[in-house]
């Protein structure tokens, strides 16, 4: 903050992860001095519940009779946050995430500049701290949990949905909060759909069946794909060797230091070699925490260098229209000499 | 449009409601003429498959080889859109929801305004046509499978996520392309937070348990809130009762031509009878379509009129802290005589 010129920040994209709780609208936090947790009255008993940060301030946008002790600003939220900046005599402001009608309401109360900076918070986020890596370790665990659970039940006769209701099921019982991402589960012809959307189709004798999903722990997302061959062709299944010898071939590059670049280049390579990579139709992977997709991106465009407690998901693709489509990924954790998976298939 | 003096309009919040596919990142919508459908190279397979739009513009953030045939324009995403504006002479140009950031790199290259609208599209959404009714009808009986379920196995020893588990299995095996919002299953003293998150908790005899679920279908939401008693005390039972006679009472003025705010009142008025008014922590509901919340609002804020066509929830809640939650929604259709109500729990 202090290098971009900010006294105050106020972010609604990571509300979360400063405060540990889905309660809070907004976080003021200033240059010096105790962040603000800025929510609904609704969740104001959540937010006490749950929130590290103690300052809490709740809004209604209308006047109605409150429970003994209970504190709440009756007005609208960007009435609200533009006060406590005025409290706290702000003069130069950074926001994520407010939408374009929210900062015009704001500078017509506000002396201070309001200025966006969505990437401030998400460089905070790229490396993970102790707690945050025991909690996307869990997560991981999960969403394996789920594929091994697909890895049982995928067979001819039975639908995407049907595959996608147990593997989620199974998350669950695992102490899932939810998918970060709709479960793709995609078979024959939507294989080489890379975000094909499940659907009731059955699966046949002779598909490619593309299965992706994920788990949510204490908020932190995990991401794990894996392609199954229902005794496919030959020239089907070439495609998942394929994915797969070009994960590794990323992996092996995967350290504290490495650019993501480099991670891109070693998948391209092994996919070029095979002769598909005008199949190729995406990078090769995205970090991942409280956000699925989170800096850093691990496209040819990219111009970041992985550091140790990132934790990326390193996932190439090839998608052969009328031949089948194929995906491996798994979410990692970066470290000094290398990595360690975290979705493991046991 | 026209009234607003825009030329054209960029969406991104409305995509699929206007191309039928998830597939898209922008549709621009000129005053006169054809819409395009802007996507990235990785969905355009599913764009030509799914659109009801068939101009379809892909990009790629990269250069590389191109599949026989495949026509990707390679650029950002914003420089696309701006290219495609000066191809169509634009000069005055709405938007719902770009980020400031875009705004600002769209400026540079564009002579035209750019001007927020985001209620545009909300508008002509908050009708639904014939076709949309029918997918939330379908999404509303998956809700209510979801919610039998629920009654079957919501019993004290299981915890709130394997309720969840089972909810959202049997949805799934409905036709549910998943969950608009996190199911919630909150018992105990998580019962009197409105939007609890699902947990490990065990349920007890004694215990409110409210569960707040949706489907989703062909992108349509549905939303449906039931409260259980597993033997709780009378003074918790009597919330239960509470919040039911609400939402007749709110439900028994729903109409064509009603306004929005004498909904909320008839809830009001009888909770406030009951002696729980400072516990009525929320409005009497919202509307839902392609997202879980759209307008009209059901607050005592709002200024809208139901109209036929809308469909809405009607669910008051009362929550009081150390004795326990309730909420009874549904999701109905607004008539020109009444309403029908959607998700009907069999």
């Amino acid at each position: 903050m202090k290098r971009r010129g900010f006294d105050a920040f106020i972010t609604t994209r990571s509300t979360r992860y400063l405060s540990g709780t889905t309660a809070g609208k907004a976080v003021i936090v200033p240059l010096d001095g105790e962040p603000f947790l800025i929510c609904s009255r609704l969740e104001l008993g959540m937010a006490e519940r749950e929130s590290r940060i103690r300052r809490i301030i709740a809004f209604s946008s209308w006047r109605t009779p409150l429970m003994r002790g209970e504190r709440v600003r009756f007005c609208e939220p960007w009435e609200l946050i533009a006060d406590c900046l005025r409290g706290l005599g702000s003069r130069a402001v950074g926001y994520d995430a407010l939408s374009s009608e929210t900062v015009r309401r704001m500078r017509s109360r506000l002396v201070a500049s309001l200025r966006s900076a969505p990437d401030l918070m998400l460089e905070v986020r790229k490396i993970k701290f102790p707690d945050e890596l025991r909690a996307m370790r869990r997560s991981a665990r999960m969403a394996a949990r789920g594929m091994r659970c697909v890895e049982e039940c995928v067979s001819p006769g039975r639908s995407e949905l049907e595959i996608a209701a147990e593997a989620e099921r199974e998350m669950r019982l695992a102490g899932s909060e939810g998918t970060p991402f709709g479960t793709i589960v995609a078979s024959g012809p939507n294989s080489w759909m890379p975000h094909a959307c499940t659907g009731a189709r059955k699966l046949r004798r002779g598909d490619l069946v593309v299965v992706d999903l994920g788990a949510t722990f204490m908020g932190y997302a995990s991401d794990m794909s894996r392609t199954f061959s229902l005794n496919a062709p030959e020239r089907s299944e070439r495609l998942i060797q394929a994915v797969k010898r070009a994960q590794g071939a990323g992996l092996s590059v995967v350290r504290d230091g490495a650019t993501a670049r480099e991670v891109y280049g070693r998948t391209r390579r092994v996919i070029s070699g095979e002769g598909y990579l005008r199949y190729y139709l995406h990078g090769a992977g995205h970090g991942v925490g409280m956000d699925i997709h989170e800096p850093p991106s691990l496209a040819p465009t990219s111009n970041e260098v992985l550091k140790k407690g990132m934790v990326i998901t390193v996932e190439p693709g090839i998608y052969v229209p009328n031949v089948g489509g194929a995906r491996w990924e798994d979410t990692v954790e970066v470290t000094g000499s290398g990595y360690v998976q975290l979705t493991v298939l046991k």
